[in-house]
């Protein structure tokens, strides 16, 4: 466990439940976004009628994986980032709250973005709530790395500014990839799907953790 | 691990136990309030008229995100006080079990001011509905303050007294604020809002364990 | 942890991870609940018709309060079963699958009798689902004492049949309120809310886990 | 904790957080089937209309415990494959969460296989998302054979051939009862509620765990 003298925040909770609720959180996210996925109406509908029914399920099952990937990448820097700190202050619980909260959120504009995957106003929706959550998740990272990280002198410092780059360029896809749905929907749509599967290659947090190792 | 040798009541329930199920209902409840955030029906709608229906959505994103920071608010104290006692006694568990039937309730009353946010019945059993949680929180600090921490004479008297203030006082802001809905809707739904963020500051709790630490 | 040498069944799964499964269904079993509560539709609703909307909800609110409590009854005395013994076998893994399945089914003749509370076929298949459950704990409760209590003659024999009747008496109960539905309604209602909270009273197990410490 | 000097690949995540997150993604999506069941509409209805009608409700149950037993069957599995391996890498992150994004799907095809039971496409579709839910979980089971057991010698190179065999066996069963289907779908219905039932029997992986023990 990390500990400098000088620092007069303290650990307001235990990490190991701090990160069972904010696991669950994302568990749960997780499991839900199935819910906004409708059963079609298939009542006297022939076998072949039945068939094109559950194609048009698609786009839905296209933003549900989507959705699951981008909670997921979170989810597994969550835990990174928790693993070089083993204290939670009162500001990290207060921006994990916020965090959560956006997450928590995602299987809303994921259900929109699945029945209504052709109106502009929705896909920039869907965009601009992964780009927020990616926000918020900054502001844990770098609330972290300046509080506890850098004045630990635990990691290279090199290390610590490729890893904020990587974080960073995460939300900034996510609102790039949402202002090119003006140009065009479906290449946004293609992006909200590529981004969080390019998070999911070894990144530079693995890089520190092997270092650590 | 407190041991009173006076104490009749035995150690029913492991707090790991305890506190993985208690977490499991705070983060399922926070996590459920999403779901009851209804898409729009934006089949034929255009661009303009797509954007005002997702507008329209604000109220329930504001009553989302309202719940979310009451029900957080109520977790970090409820694993604050659970930070002080490691048993966990039957009268503690039904307690507990009441409290976690007010916070899984909290969607419902969240659902229905996201919908009918004007209409006063509604505003004040919401107010009611977060004053009740309150209370039965309140049920679990008496008793675990009588019972464990003023026996144990673990933490000064003051600081106890100082932190029954601040817990009594949540959920009487509450009434306060829906008893106020009959003044002005609007006032209530702002304080509704307002009164969790407060508590998201740093407050008794903290000081006591700082200084515990 | 139990040891006995003559055991041919082997610790397929620790009991940690065992439980956190368990304790997440229980608590997302019993959170799921609330779902259940439909909002009434107050659209252009004076105050007074609103509030009459909302009492016919209440129905609904003591279905959920007692499922609630029901399921809080069967978790706290899964925790207590697990405390006496350290050892998961197939057999434990395949009857609690079966108790969790019944435990998670639980929300839906909730929803039924919460909605439907005055049609006898409702009211005994919501008495009967809850009966069923109890069978399926008893099933689990007497594998484990079999198998595992017994054996060790870790807990004393009188406890174990008395804990024994106290355990089959509350399915048994269901049943009997189950049957008291053909001659009133109401009275099977109400011995259903009332049969859990007596549970929640000090038990048998609660005296042998006493007498262990 | 298995340590090969030559593993170039790092452990990202604790067993702990990963093992806390997956089981509360099977715990939530096995809870989430009952929400598929929808109540009939029981307004009016006599009492033998209304037993009539949740008669009806039946091939909802029986597709909710058929679900329910398939994804206990995983977890089960995905516990006992975790049991010989401490390490958790990306790859392994990254196919948990693909296997787990397919579990966390079950709950569509079984409310459209409740819902439409009689229709070839419904039926083969829920054939197909449990074999491929079994092909993932078969991914996870050869990478961490091929990377960590084999390698690490833990395990008898016969026990693993016959558990892999047992494994692989699951998805192509539900392949085989998928295409039975367009003889009779009845035939593929009981296959499917069978399948499981007989994976809950002991198996390899108990064999080997006892001689481990």
């Amino acid at each position: 466990m990390l500990q400098s003298e000088n620092t007069k925040q303290i650990p307001l909770m235990s990490l190991n439940r701090f990160e069972a609720f904010s696991d669950g959180v994302f568990a749960i996210a997780v499991t839900l976004l199935v819910i906004e996925i409708k059963a079609p109406d298939l009542t006297q509908a022939t076998s072949s009628e039945a068939i094109t029914k559950l194609l048009q399920v698609l786009p839905h099952i296209l933003s549900y994986a989507t959705s699951f990937i981008v909670i997921g990448v979170i989810w597994i820097n969550h835990h990174a980032l928790f693993h070089f700190i083993k204290r939670v202050d009162r500001t990290i619980l207060v921006i994990n709250l916020l965090l959560l909260m956006c997450v928590a959120f995602i299987p809303y504009p994921t259900a929109l973005i699945g029945e209504y995957g052709a109106s502009l106003p929705v896909v920039v929706f869907y965009g601009l709530s992964l780009a927020i959550t990616g926000f918020a998740y900054n502001a844990l990272w770098f609330y972290v790395v300046r509080r506890y990280i850098k004045t630990e002198k635990l990691i290279h410092q090199k290390v610590v500014q490729k890893a904020t780059i990587w974080t960073l360029s995460y939300p900034i896809s996510y609102l790039v990839a949402a202002g090119l749905a003006f140009i065009s929907i479906n290449l946004s749509i293609l992006l909200y799907a590529l981004i969080p599967s390019f998070y999911l290659l070894p990144g530079i947090i693995d890089k520190q953790l092997m270092e650590q190792v």
